[in-house]
Protein backbone atom coordinates (compact mmCIF):
# COMPACT_ATOMS: atom_id res chain seq x y z
CA UNK A 1 0.00 0.00 0.00
CA UNK A 2 1.28 3.80 -0.94
CA UNK A 3 0.02 4.74 2.36
CA UNK A 4 2.40 2.46 4.56
CA UNK A 5 5.03 4.80 4.75
CA UNK A 6 2.93 6.61 6.89
CA UNK A 7 1.71 4.45 9.21
CA UNK A 8 4.25 3.48 12.02
CA UNK A 9 3.71 -0.26 13.40
CA UNK A 10 6.71 -0.17 15.64
CA UNK A 11 10.27 -1.33 15.10
CA UNK A 12 11.15 -2.46 12.19
CA UNK A 13 14.24 -4.57 12.91
CA UNK A 14 16.90 -5.89 10.45
CA UNK A 15 20.06 -7.80 11.87
CA UNK A 16 23.14 -6.86 9.47
CA UNK A 17 26.39 -9.83 10.35
CA UNK A 18 29.68 -10.52 9.31
CA UNK A 19 31.89 -13.33 10.68
CA UNK A 20 35.71 -13.56 10.62
CA UNK A 21 38.99 -15.65 10.80
CA UNK A 22 42.43 -14.23 11.37
CA UNK A 23 44.31 -15.87 9.25
CA UNK A 24 47.86 -14.35 10.55
CA UNK A 25 50.30 -10.96 10.64
CA UNK A 26 47.28 -8.36 10.04
CA UNK A 27 45.16 -10.31 7.80
CA UNK A 28 40.98 -11.63 8.14
CA UNK A 29 38.93 -13.44 5.98
CA UNK A 30 35.33 -11.98 6.51
CA UNK A 31 31.99 -13.72 5.40
CA UNK A 32 29.11 -12.24 4.75
CA UNK A 33 25.85 -13.94 4.22
CA UNK A 34 26.39 -15.98 1.17
CA UNK A 35 28.45 -13.77 -0.86
CA UNK A 36 33.12 -14.55 -1.43
CA UNK A 37 34.71 -13.93 1.40
CA UNK A 38 36.48 -10.72 1.34
CA UNK A 39 40.54 -10.93 2.80
CA UNK A 40 41.11 -7.52 4.90
CA UNK A 41 44.81 -6.90 5.54
CA UNK A 42 47.10 -3.30 6.07
CA UNK A 43 49.98 -2.02 4.14
CA UNK A 44 53.59 -3.18 4.90
CA UNK A 45 54.03 0.28 6.39
CA UNK A 46 51.09 -0.61 9.34
CA UNK A 47 52.93 -4.17 9.16
CA UNK A 48 50.39 -5.98 6.95
CA UNK A 49 50.92 -7.90 3.68
CA UNK A 50 48.68 -5.88 1.37
CA UNK A 51 46.56 -9.02 0.88
CA UNK A 52 43.76 -6.55 0.42
CA UNK A 53 41.93 -3.19 1.76
CA UNK A 54 42.33 -2.41 5.58
CA UNK A 55 39.25 -2.11 7.58
CA UNK A 56 38.82 1.55 7.77
CA UNK A 57 38.98 2.01 3.90
CA UNK A 58 35.80 -0.22 3.75
CA UNK A 59 34.31 2.01 6.44
CA UNK A 60 34.84 4.41 3.78
CA UNK A 61 33.66 2.08 1.17
CA UNK A 62 30.27 1.56 3.12
CA UNK A 63 29.81 5.47 3.15
CA UNK A 64 29.93 5.54 -0.51
CA UNK A 65 27.67 3.21 -0.90
CA UNK A 66 25.42 3.34 1.81
CA UNK A 67 25.17 7.31 0.39
CA UNK A 68 24.09 5.54 -2.75
CA UNK A 69 21.82 3.76 -1.61
CA UNK A 70 19.79 6.64 -0.23
CA UNK A 71 20.08 8.76 -2.86
CA UNK A 72 18.46 6.12 -5.21
CA UNK A 73 15.94 5.60 -2.39
CA UNK A 74 15.12 9.32 -2.32
CA UNK A 75 15.56 10.34 -5.60
CA UNK A 76 12.58 8.05 -6.40
CA UNK A 77 10.53 9.17 -3.86
CA UNK A 78 11.02 12.66 -4.79
CA UNK A 79 10.58 11.73 -8.85
CA UNK A 80 13.94 13.47 -9.03
CA UNK A 81 15.56 12.94 -12.92
CA UNK A 82 18.83 11.09 -11.43
CA UNK A 83 20.96 9.94 -13.93
CA UNK A 84 24.32 9.27 -12.49
CA UNK A 85 26.84 9.76 -9.86
CA UNK A 86 30.07 9.54 -8.48
CA UNK A 87 30.56 9.65 -4.72
CA UNK A 88 33.96 9.54 -2.71
CA UNK A 89 35.14 9.52 0.47
CA UNK A 90 38.71 10.15 2.56
CA UNK A 91 38.63 10.18 6.27
CA UNK A 92 41.53 11.00 7.82
CA UNK A 93 43.61 9.04 11.23
CA UNK A 94 46.22 9.67 13.56
CA UNK A 95 47.41 6.62 13.56
CA UNK A 96 48.80 7.60 17.18
CA UNK A 97 45.37 6.81 18.27
CA UNK A 98 45.58 3.10 17.15
CA UNK A 99 49.14 2.45 18.19
CA UNK A 100 48.60 3.91 21.70
CA UNK A 101 51.62 6.24 21.68
CA UNK A 102 48.70 9.28 22.71
CA UNK A 103 45.79 9.94 24.38
CA UNK A 104 43.74 11.23 20.52
CA UNK A 105 40.90 9.15 19.17
CA UNK A 106 41.27 5.90 17.10
CA UNK A 107 39.34 6.98 14.33
CA UNK A 108 38.65 9.38 12.00
CA UNK A 109 39.23 13.20 13.01
CA UNK A 110 37.88 14.41 9.76
CA UNK A 111 35.83 12.49 6.66
CA UNK A 112 35.33 14.08 3.19
CA UNK A 113 32.46 13.37 0.82
CA UNK A 114 32.16 14.55 -2.77
CA UNK A 115 28.94 13.80 -4.81
CA UNK A 116 29.08 14.52 -8.43
CA UNK A 117 25.60 14.38 -9.61
CA UNK A 118 24.18 14.16 -13.42
CA UNK A 119 21.03 15.71 -13.50
CA UNK A 120 18.45 18.21 -15.30
CA UNK A 121 17.19 19.14 -11.97
CA UNK A 122 17.33 22.70 -10.63
CA UNK A 123 19.58 23.63 -7.82
CA UNK A 124 16.98 23.66 -4.72
CA UNK A 125 15.85 20.55 -5.76
CA UNK A 126 19.60 19.28 -5.41
CA UNK A 127 19.92 20.91 -2.22
CA UNK A 128 16.41 18.87 -0.94
CA UNK A 129 17.91 15.25 -2.52
CA UNK A 130 21.15 16.16 0.01
CA UNK A 131 19.43 17.38 2.98
CA UNK A 132 17.11 14.28 3.09
CA UNK A 133 19.65 11.70 2.29
CA UNK A 134 22.22 13.36 4.72
CA UNK A 135 19.45 13.13 7.23
CA UNK A 136 18.74 9.60 6.74
CA UNK A 137 21.70 7.66 5.50
CA UNK A 138 22.60 4.89 8.16
CA UNK A 139 26.79 5.28 7.74
CA UNK A 140 26.62 9.02 7.50
CA UNK A 141 25.13 9.62 10.65
CA UNK A 142 27.11 6.86 12.05
CA UNK A 143 30.33 9.22 11.62
CA UNK A 144 28.46 11.92 12.25
CA UNK A 145 27.23 11.13 15.52
CA UNK A 146 30.62 9.73 16.61
CA UNK A 147 31.24 13.83 16.99
CA UNK A 148 33.51 13.40 13.59
CA UNK A 149 33.87 16.47 11.65
CA UNK A 150 31.86 15.26 8.22
CA UNK A 151 31.20 17.54 5.04
CA UNK A 152 29.20 16.69 1.80
CA UNK A 153 30.13 18.47 -0.97
CA UNK A 154 27.72 18.42 -4.13
CA UNK A 155 28.26 19.36 -7.29
CA UNK A 156 26.01 19.14 -10.71
CA UNK A 157 26.67 18.36 -14.46
CA UNK A 158 24.07 18.71 -16.74
CA UNK B 1 64.13 2.65 16.93
CA UNK B 2 62.04 0.45 19.99
CA UNK B 3 62.24 3.99 21.73
CA UNK B 4 60.25 5.60 18.74
CA UNK B 5 57.06 4.59 20.59
CA UNK B 6 57.61 6.70 23.65
CA UNK B 7 58.45 9.79 21.77
CA UNK B 8 55.44 12.12 20.51
CA UNK B 9 56.74 13.90 17.51
CA UNK B 10 53.03 15.42 16.42
CA UNK B 11 50.15 13.91 14.39
CA UNK B 12 50.60 10.49 12.37
CA UNK B 13 47.94 11.64 9.14
CA UNK B 14 47.14 8.83 7.36
CA UNK B 15 44.07 8.89 4.40
CA UNK B 16 42.13 6.44 4.14
CA UNK B 17 39.91 6.76 0.72
CA UNK B 18 36.96 5.16 -1.11
CA UNK B 19 35.72 6.10 -4.43
CA UNK B 20 32.42 4.87 -6.29
CA UNK B 21 29.88 4.95 -9.01
CA UNK B 22 26.56 3.99 -9.19
CA UNK B 23 25.36 1.48 -11.24
CA UNK B 24 21.52 1.75 -11.00
CA UNK B 25 18.85 0.21 -8.57
CA UNK B 26 20.75 0.26 -5.11
CA UNK B 27 24.07 -0.88 -6.78
CA UNK B 28 27.62 0.49 -6.41
CA UNK B 29 30.52 -0.02 -7.37
CA UNK B 30 33.32 0.92 -5.19
CA UNK B 31 36.82 1.31 -5.52
CA UNK B 32 39.89 1.16 -2.81
CA UNK B 33 43.68 2.00 -4.26
CA UNK B 34 44.77 -0.81 -6.69
CA UNK B 35 42.45 -3.25 -5.47
CA UNK B 36 39.33 -5.65 -7.71
CA UNK B 37 36.09 -2.87 -7.50
CA UNK B 38 33.69 -4.34 -4.69
CA UNK B 39 29.87 -4.62 -5.38
CA UNK B 40 27.41 -3.56 -2.78
CA UNK B 41 23.46 -3.75 -3.17
CA UNK B 42 20.67 -4.51 -1.16
CA UNK B 43 18.33 -7.64 -1.24
CA UNK B 44 14.77 -7.69 -3.37
CA UNK B 45 13.46 -6.93 0.41
CA UNK B 46 15.07 -3.64 0.29
CA UNK B 47 14.40 -2.44 -3.45
CA UNK B 48 17.78 -4.07 -4.72
CA UNK B 49 18.98 -7.44 -6.71
CA UNK B 50 21.37 -8.82 -4.08
CA UNK B 51 24.55 -8.64 -6.50
CA UNK B 52 26.84 -8.05 -3.18
CA UNK B 53 26.53 -7.32 0.86
CA UNK B 54 24.96 -3.98 1.51
CA UNK B 55 26.60 -0.92 2.88
CA UNK B 56 26.03 -1.64 6.74
CA UNK B 57 27.26 -5.08 6.27
CA UNK B 58 30.72 -3.68 5.33
CA UNK B 59 30.73 -1.87 8.15
CA UNK B 60 30.21 -5.03 10.64
CA UNK B 61 33.13 -6.46 8.22
CA UNK B 62 35.46 -3.72 8.73
CA UNK B 63 34.49 -3.93 12.74
CA UNK B 64 35.51 -7.91 12.57
CA UNK B 65 38.98 -6.75 10.14
CA UNK B 66 40.09 -3.68 12.24
CA UNK B 67 39.34 -5.55 16.05
CA UNK B 68 41.47 -8.46 14.09
CA UNK B 69 44.51 -6.30 13.71
CA UNK B 70 43.90 -4.51 16.83
CA UNK B 71 44.04 -8.26 18.59
CA UNK B 72 47.59 -8.98 16.39
CA UNK B 73 49.08 -5.66 16.91
CA UNK B 74 48.64 -5.73 21.05
CA UNK B 75 49.50 -9.44 21.27
CA UNK B 76 52.72 -8.46 19.34
CA UNK B 77 53.16 -5.74 22.34
CA UNK B 78 52.37 -7.85 24.91
CA UNK B 79 54.18 -11.12 24.14
CA UNK B 80 50.93 -12.84 24.01
CA UNK B 81 50.28 -16.39 22.96
CA UNK B 82 48.02 -16.03 19.74
CA UNK B 83 47.39 -19.58 18.31
CA UNK B 84 44.32 -18.13 16.65
CA UNK B 85 40.68 -16.50 16.92
CA UNK B 86 37.52 -16.40 14.77
CA UNK B 87 35.35 -12.98 15.19
CA UNK B 88 31.96 -12.01 14.41
CA UNK B 89 29.59 -8.98 14.42
CA UNK B 90 26.15 -8.13 14.50
CA UNK B 91 24.64 -4.99 13.98
CA UNK B 92 20.54 -4.34 14.21
CA UNK B 93 18.84 -1.53 12.36
CA UNK B 94 15.68 0.13 12.62
CA UNK B 95 14.60 0.38 8.97
CA UNK B 96 12.30 3.39 10.13
CA UNK B 97 15.35 5.30 10.59
CA UNK B 98 16.48 5.15 6.66
CA UNK B 99 13.29 4.81 5.28
CA UNK B 100 12.40 8.25 6.98
CA UNK B 101 8.75 6.83 8.54
CA UNK B 102 9.80 7.36 12.26
CA UNK B 103 12.41 10.19 14.35
CA UNK B 104 14.65 6.94 15.03
CA UNK B 105 18.66 6.57 14.61
CA UNK B 106 19.18 5.53 11.06
CA UNK B 107 22.05 3.45 11.98
CA UNK B 108 23.40 1.04 14.42
CA UNK B 109 20.41 0.72 18.09
CA UNK B 110 22.92 -2.41 19.15
CA UNK B 111 25.83 -4.28 17.86
CA UNK B 112 27.08 -7.01 19.52
CA UNK B 113 30.82 -8.38 18.81
CA UNK B 114 32.18 -12.20 19.74
CA UNK B 115 35.64 -13.36 20.00
CA UNK B 116 36.74 -16.71 20.16
CA UNK B 117 40.30 -16.93 21.04
CA UNK B 118 42.73 -19.85 20.96
CA UNK B 119 45.42 -19.52 23.69
CA UNK B 120 47.42 -20.99 26.44
CA UNK B 121 47.15 -17.23 28.83
CA UNK B 122 45.65 -17.16 32.03
CA UNK B 123 42.25 -14.56 31.97
CA UNK B 124 43.88 -11.91 33.45
CA UNK B 125 46.04 -11.74 30.37
CA UNK B 126 42.72 -12.16 28.20
CA UNK B 127 41.16 -9.32 30.11
CA UNK B 128 44.35 -6.89 29.72
CA UNK B 129 44.71 -7.48 25.74
CA UNK B 130 40.44 -6.81 25.52
CA UNK B 131 40.88 -4.22 27.20
CA UNK B 132 43.64 -2.26 25.42
CA UNK B 133 42.12 -3.80 22.05
CA UNK B 134 38.90 -2.14 22.72
CA UNK B 135 40.09 0.83 24.03
CA UNK B 136 42.45 1.72 21.00
CA UNK B 137 40.23 -0.24 17.88
CA UNK B 138 39.23 2.80 15.12
CA UNK B 139 36.46 0.41 14.44
CA UNK B 140 35.62 -0.12 17.75
CA UNK B 141 35.50 3.20 18.84
CA UNK B 142 33.82 4.83 16.03
CA UNK B 143 30.66 2.60 16.63
CA UNK B 144 30.91 3.39 20.68
CA UNK B 145 31.53 6.85 20.08
CA UNK B 146 28.13 7.45 17.99
CA UNK B 147 26.35 6.35 20.96
CA UNK B 148 25.46 2.84 19.95
CA UNK B 149 25.36 0.14 22.57
CA UNK B 150 27.89 -2.62 21.91
CA UNK B 151 29.23 -5.42 23.67
CA UNK B 152 32.23 -7.70 23.24
CA UNK B 153 32.31 -11.05 24.66
CA UNK B 154 35.22 -12.72 24.37
CA UNK B 155 35.82 -16.72 25.63
CA UNK B 156 38.98 -18.94 25.25
CA UNK B 157 39.78 -22.34 24.48
CA UNK B 158 43.03 -23.43 25.02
Amino acid sequence: MAEARAVDDGPQWVTTSAAGTWTGGMQTEVRMRHFPTVVMDEPPALGGADAGPNPMEYVMAALDGCTSVMISLIAKEMNFDLKGFDISADGRLDLRGLMGTAPVSPHFHEVRQVVRLRTSEPPERVAALREEVLRRCPAYNLIKDARVPITSEWSVEG
